[in-house]
């Protein structure tokens, strides 16, 4: 499997794209957004007036979320114009929005058209620089623009995506990635590919970035050292069952691994101080319930809607992993099964995902 | 019909796709290369070492001709900085790729997956600066990109459509655009938008281009003040066969022209002096046939051949208008007459397009 190929989220905006599944990425993108907004405020206040700003938001992936950040970005900015009093004219801003060559761009570009771009302006108010949109299609993991031609990256629940699915992950049998029952070779073996993949990351991105340039990210990660719960756990439990009734092969299931690692916080820390480039402003640590909704808020809850809402989360963001591995036929079958080992599962224990949010500056 | 919505080359790389019909087009583009690369040359000469050279290839459709004019361009700078010898590096590109929201992007990032990367770097050789590739969308008859960002435009065969059909074109009755048979309001009607279109294209490429950038443009156009025979009139034929037959009707046909105008050269010249922002360096005027070929290979050749070939490209080229306005069900017989009837024209009369080629520097 090659991940730039087959890593996307459901283009389109039908019943089970990730347009129309995406409430828990809007949710982290929102938790994020007073370190968003306050590291592009003082990167502008810092500057000395740019006529342009240039903005990447990296794995844009198609939908609401596409543009989310970056419009919290140029009204942050566009506010503080305000509040500084700046004679000059509002900045314009150049918008880089990237994801990998499968994501469904031309869904993003059609939401461009002149009247989606007349609501953004009437929304936004008058005197708000232009934002220019570009798409960039391309691995994060390798460079994607000039050399110190960004003041601002964005990336917000992507880096748990690794570049490659790890090589030697035997022992890893009815798990589907470093899973709490996988073997010491095998969460090795993930480690190796997120420390290879996230250096990477920080290497191009401190070449694209100019100096004092900011890049606010946010990581899916896990607790601490032992790897958490995670509903791709359960989408394994479902594929044994289905193994198990004689409807998938073992050996299919057994060579199926996914490019996903959480890291710890320890690791994202030790990584970002290895590669020199950036000073860490701000890093937060906070919990959201698999379903994006504050946990508290689910207390009490109907378990069998949240843990549909959670398997249709899962399915928008890993079908075509799996239909490119099984084939299609499996999909609906699985995921019904899918949905009821969530709720089991939430009656049960604490299905919550720990992120980090870190804001760097460029030295 | 709005044409920012409907227009589009047919996308995808099937049969009927614009990728696999675009013979003519990347013709016309090779036509121009000795005008674009002495472009770009000179202004590579004449900049002080830039780091990154930005050009936009405005209305860039989806195929092979996407790229087919930057990688030109990229290479006439690669050698060109070898030939001075300088000891900087050889400096990065900042590619935009534009056309109108409809366009298959999607296929362009496709193409771009790493191994077309490698395949092009290695073609290019060595020491050639890193292209980066962007797609934008929006119509060029507004603002694409910040102030003072690009160095170099380009666009081939984009600008005989207008931003929208025309108001006013009773007594076009039996035509689907301007034709050697429309009344004069007609004629006048499309050369007002043209003209109105033309002067938002220049006004807004003046804004977004350095001083001392450059822009060479290949426009469809006529060889004097009369409208010559175009493709498009006997697409009109094919219809009002289709009309006489009773498979479409009368006022269905009478309610469709389309966003196409070819200006004379004394037009396009004289637009670009009213503007004011831009030298002309050169210009130069050219034919082709409609097939692409060069004229003189035509002769002699299997007219129905030919015939089959220019209908292929036009149907790649208007298939998305005809379809919005008149439904899918008359397309193929729709083609098959127009086929016929374009043998019939190429053994009675010369069938070549005229275009002109612009070379441009901002003021």
């Amino acid at each position: 499997m090659e991940v730039v190929e087959v890593l996307h989220m459901n283009g389109g905006i039908g019943d089970t794209s990730y347009a129309n599944n995406s409430l828990l990425q809007q949710n982290v993108i929102l938790r994020a957004k007073p370190i968003t907004d306050e590291a592009i405020r003082s990167l502008y206040t810092n500057l000395n007036h740019p006529k342009t700003i240039c903005i990447a938001d990296l794995g844009c992936s198609s939908g609401p979320n596409t543009f989310l950040p970056v419009f919290n970005l140029v009204k942050a900015v566009d506010d503080q114009h305000k509040k500084l009093g700046r004679r000059q004219p509002a900045p314009e801003f150049q918008i880089y929005l990237n994801d990998l060559p499968s994501n469904d761009f031309n869904t993003i570009f059609r939401s461009l058209l002149p009247k989606q771009q007349e609501d953004f302006r009437r929304e936004m108010g008058d005197g708000v620089g232009v934002p220019f949109f570009n798409a960039v299609a391309g691995s994060f993991y390798g460079r994607l623009f000039p050399t110190d031609s960004l003041h601002f990256v964005h990336s917000s629940f992507t880096l748990h995506w690794l570049s490659q699915v790890p090589q030697r992950l035997e022992g890893n049998k009815g798990n589907i990635c470093m899973a709490t029952t996988s073997p010491l070779n095998v969460i090795k073996a993930y480690y190796n590919q997120f420390n290879n993949d996230f250096s990477m990351f920080l290497k191009y991105r401190s070449e694209e970035l100019v100096k004092d340039g900011k890049m606010v990210l946010t990581i899916m990660g896990r607790k601490n050292d032992n790897p958490d719960l995670h509903p791709m756990d359960l989408l394994a439990m479902a594929l044994n069952d289905l193994v198990a009734e004689g409807f998938v092969e073992e050996e299919k299931l057994n060579s199926f691994n996914t490019p996903l690692y959480t890291p710890s916080l320890a690791e994202v820390k030790s990584l970002v101080e290895k590669d020199g480039s950036f000073t860490i402003e701000c890093l937060e640590t906070f919990q959201i319930h698999w379903t994006g909704d504050e946990y508290d808020n689910m207390i009490g809850n109907n378990n069998n809607n949240a843990a549909y809402k959670v398997a249709r989360g899962l399915r928008a963001v890993v079908e075509p992993i799996l239909v490119s591995h099984f084939g299609e036929g499996i999909i609906e079958e699985v995921f019904h099964r899918y949905t009821k080992i969530i709720a089991d599962s939430m009656s049960r224990e604490k299905t919550e995902y720990t992120n980090f949010i870190i804001s760097l500056i460029k030295k």
